[in-house]
This record gives structure tokens, sequence and C-alpha cells, in this order.
């Protein structure tokens, strides 16, 4: 472990290597441990740290208290033409929904498009880390979810969507893709809970109190408002889209049905759907157009003119910046979630040093 | 023709019929005619009077100029799978959409998925109006184009993306679809002209000066905002995905390299594209299943609490409502459409009654 300035950094490998090993111990196979992992270490690599690592405590509890399967038989149940449908068997969310993308891809190979549905799934963490695959093979990837209620509607006063997440990754010929991967309100929740501990107010028109009124007082704070502030009702209605794929179209739980992410159970499984979509751009415009289109299209974006003292960045571009950081001096974790390693290391019988 | 309040009202009907005749005398094709009045009605039928008949006027001067071909021979240039690519010849966007999205319906209805891609296609109105066509006939319609830039990025100053209109339409068992159909700017750009007219001021975060610094007189108004305000960098990452869709994925322009949709230039082809995708729900899940879980999201958005004298509605809620009273009642036209429909029945002979 390395210490500078009295923090102790940890290598995105070690990390990596600790998750791994934790979920092999709780009796995860090594698909569910490596998918797993691959989705954490996409959030923490990439500075997303809401669906970082700091997750694997909660994965471990829902894991071993059987809402999650960690030996799923995951099954095709409808297969038509260019979509699928994907049963989970309870999967962690982000082996199926890695299992999903792969169908997506193969789909696309041959049709263009291929999307597959998935049900009987559960948390996925961050929707990137499957559109991100998508890109780098090649193809355009699109990926929902739904989840537990937080968010109100436009003029709402009642917790109704879960974050609901768009993601969509797109190829470019060399270095990395374009990376959408945005919550439909404006802040995840867990903001609120920051914002609380350290006694800060919430930027404008991003939470509500129990009335649905607007606040930003996190103590105050019962609810977020959709993305849009006054035009609430597009980040609404966009979290309706990844509601209608994610539940809708897989049959599985409606946001506002779901059970808590936090428990109090983590023995049954939350019924949660999710969906995919991957687009081959070979099959609509030769590769070379495509590329030339990506290409002209971010050159102009990161080159034009910006606000005093701003800079305009591409959907990602932040994220490959941090990626480069934490590759080089490795990741301080942050106390909750250093406590939750050296519980989870003792637990198991590891050594905390992650080596 | 109506009068009530010494205000002329125009049934719907007679709004149709003017515009077919306009078309039709300007030199276009009935399947062109056809398409953009439907188009047009659809706008003015819910109420989306920025994409309703007012456009008329430029549509007649685009095509006697010879930016749109009246007489357009559309052909599938590429077909792979599940996916294909029209190219429109030019045509009035309207026919292009409406032909891709029959295109994409009948590629869903083999392959549970369909997308088509469309070159040489011009300014197409609602995109409402063509992911409703879908919904209609039980598809999820998905539609995306790209339009000459008003709209900054997210801490810039250069007018880059359109209002880039993303839309979704979804078929519930009876009534009305879901219907979604929003620009990624808060406000499209003629809210700013109306307001300079008006003297009012417009609405926080949604538009710009020059220098991409956010202000609310319209008259030193220079660009639009993203949707999103503070977290306008999710509107602009929206306003890419309809960008990378309809533009690089079709080998067309870039928003920022369309010549003006006002012109001065009405003869040379503006080489857009636009993108459109059709879902059928039970490729993925049984019907009933499907609609009973439209029928429960919708049960409970709509009978959800509310802010405080404030009503919670779906995409799409308000269109009908405007439908079912402009059926019943009929419209005003703005004094300036009503301008431009008088010089037109002129040009071409017709009694401006409309009947």
């Amino acid at each position: 472990m390395l210490q500078t300035n009295a923090q102790p950094y940890v290598s995105l490998d070690e990390l990596d290597r600790f998750c791994r090993a934790v979920f092999a111990a709780a009796g995860a196979n090594t698909a569910t441990a490596t998918s797993a992992t691959r989705a954490m270490m996409h959030g923490t690599r990439h500075g997303v740290d809401s669906h970082g690592v700091r997750l694997l405590a909660h994965y471990i509890a829902a894991l071993t208290g059987g809402r999650i399967n960690g030996v799923p038989d995951l099954k095709t149940v409808t297969a038509f033409g260019a979509i699928s449908t994907l049963d989970a068997d309870n999967a962690h969310g982000a082996l199926a929904t890695y299992t999903a993308m792969d169908n997506a891809i193969e789909l696309a190979s041959k049709f263009g498009i291929g999307a597959v549905a998935i049900r009987n799934t559960s948390h996925f963490g961050p929707a990137g880390a499957y559109s991100i695959e998508a890109a780098k093979k090649g193809y355009i990837g699109i990926t929902f979810c739904n989840s537990d209620s937080f968010v109100r509607l436009h003029d709402g006063a009642m917790r109704f969507h879960g974050t609901n997440p768009i993601s969509v990754g797109v190829p470019v010929e060399s270095g990395d893709p374009w990376l959408l991967d945005m919550a439909t309100s404006s802040i995840p929740y867990n903001r609120v809970l920051l914002y609380r501990s350290l006694g800060q107010a919430l930027p404008n028109a991003t939470a509500s109190d129990e009335n649905g009124v607007d606040t930003t007082d996190p103590h105050a704070s019962d609810m977020l408002a959709p993305l849009g502030g006054e035009f609430g009702f597009k980040g609404a209605a966009l979290a309706g889209v990844a509601e209608i794929f994610s539940a809708v179209l897989t049959g599985m739980k409606l946001s506002f049905d779901i059970a808590p992410m936090g428990g109090p159970d983590y023995s049954t499984p939350r019924g949660m759907g999710a969906f995919v979509m991957a687009l081959k751009p070979e099959a609509f415009v030769d590769r070379e157009t495509f590329y030339a289109g990506m290409q002209r299209y971010l050159h102009v974006l990161r080159t034009s003119p910006t606000r005093e003292n701003c800079k305009v960045m591409a959907p990602g571009d932040r994220e490959w910046l941090v990626a480069a950081q934490r590759q080089r001096d490795g990741v301080v974790l942050d106390p909750a979630t250093q406590q939750a390693f050296e519980e989870l290391a003792e637990k198991y019988g590891f050594d905390m040093t992650l080596s």
C-alpha cells in the first residue's frame, strides 16, 4: 500500500483483486466475482465513486443474505430475430448485464442491431460499464435500468421513479469512446446524504421536501427532482423511457414497487429488469465515414469557444482524466468503505494490505 | 369559417385540406403533400404550434426554391438484417421519416426491432409525429434528428447543436399512447424571438449571450442553453445522442455544418439526416403483461400525490387535451401564419375560407 501525505493510496489492481477474492470467499462463482468486480472497478477507475467499490459490502450482504444468487443459471427465455430476453436467475446485475450486452452485440453483428431485455436481475452499478463494452468492440451500446424510487415527477410529491440511468457508448477510431452515463435526476440521492453530513446547501431545483416543494436544505429533502428544474417534465419523461424499457418490456417491477436497495430485507430477490441494445455502425454507413463523422464532431466540440475560464468536454472526457490519474496514483478510499473493507477482510481472513 | 368572439376559428379539417392543396399547387406529389400535411397537423392538432401549420409557407418556399424535392425517388440504399438506410432524395422530411418509420415497423415485425437511418432528408417538423405512428400500430417508436445550430454546449459559447429532438412513443391498450417529444434544449429558439416581441424575461438558465453567459434578457440572448441548467452537461449529451444517430450514423451533416433553416439559400438541399427505430413489445414479453405494466405505470402516475394545486401528467397528456379541444373548436391562427396563408391562397388562387 502506497503512503502519500499520510493518505493510504490503494492501486486499482489491488482493489480489483480484493473485490474478486471477497466475492469468491462469499460463495459467488467466478463469473459473478469477475463481472461484479469489473463493474465496480469501472466506477472507481473513472471517479464514479457512488457506483464503485463502496458497493462491495452491500453486494456481499445481498449475496450472503440470498437476495443475489451467486451461482445463477442465466437463460435466454425468448428469442425473436434480433432480440432476446435473458432470465438472469437473480444473478448479480453486472453478470446479467454484461451477458446481455454480449448477446446484444452478437445479435447486432448478424442483424445490424440487437436488443436484450433482462428479467430477474439486480442492482448493476454504473450503467456506463456495459455501454463502454459495446463501444470497445466497435458497437454503439445503450443501457437502461430502473431502480427503487427516489425521484418525484414534475409537479409530483411522491418518490416515483428511480434515478433511472441512461447510458450510450459510441466507438471512436482511436482513443476513448464517447460515453454518456447519466441519472435522469440532476443529482444522486447519496449527494443529499453527503450534504447533510457536510452541512452544505444543495444546488437549486435538485431536491424537494415531502410536499414536492424544492429545497436546498439537505435535511428538509425527502426526494430528488427530475433533471431540468422548471423543465423537469423532460427529465421525468426520460426516466419514464428507462422505466418502460427496463420494467415494462421485461414484465419486471416498476420503480415504486421495488424493495429498497438498502434493506432491511436482504434475502428476497428484488424482481428487477434492465435493457441493453447494440448497433453496428457499418450496417448503416461505411466505417470510415462513421469514424470521420465522430472525429469531426469531437474535434469541433473540444476546440469550440467556451465561457470564460471554462472547458468544454465530451461525455466521458472527465472520466478518462480521472482514470489516468487513478491508474498512476491509485485511490484513497472514503472512511466508510475503508472500514467496510477491513471488516470484510477480517471476516474472510484476508490481509488488508490488499497485496 | 367559424366566428367566435370575433376570432376566426379554423377547423382542423379545413387546415388539413388547405395545406394539401397548397403543396399540390406548388408542384409536390401526393405523397409529399399528404406526409407534410400529416406532420404539420400533428403539431397543430396537439398544440405544438411551433411545428404546426405555421411551417407551411416555409416548406413551400423550400419546395419552390428547390431545396426540397417535391417528386422524390426514395430508395433503400443499404439493408442488413433488421436495419436499413433510406436515401430520401431530398424529399420533404415528413415523407422521408414516415417512410422510414414504416420500414422500421416492417423490420420490427420480422426481427423484434428495426432501425432505419435516413440520408438526404430535410426538416421533418414534430418528431412525435413519427413515434406516434409506431405506437398507434402497437410498436414502440423512437425518432431522432439534428438541425441547424442554436444550442451551446455546457460551458460552451458557440451555437453547437440543433435543438435536436428525441421522441419515444409507447402503445397502451386503450386510449392515447405515452408520447415523449422533447427538444434537448429547455426552450425552442422561437421562444426567444417571441419574448423579444413581448418584452418578457426568459426563464432562468435557458439562453445565453454570445459569451455563453446565461441571461434572461431575450434581446441579449444569442443562443440556447442545453436542458439541465447547472447540469446542462446532461442535456448537451442527450443532444449528442440525437446528433450521432442522425448525422454520424447516416454520414450526413453535423448541426454546425447545416445551412440555416431560414435561408437565404432556399435552393440547395441541406444534407440532413434523421434516424428512427421501432420495437415490437410482444417479441420481449407477452402483450398482456406489457399492457398491464403500462396501465399500472400510468395509473399510479396519474393518481400520484402532487404539489399543491398541481397536476401530474404523462408525456402526451397535455397534448391529448389540446387535441380534443381543437377538434371541437378549431384553431385560431397566429397573425403571421394567417397572413402567410392569405398570400399563399392568393398566389395559388384559393378561397381563404379554406372550405
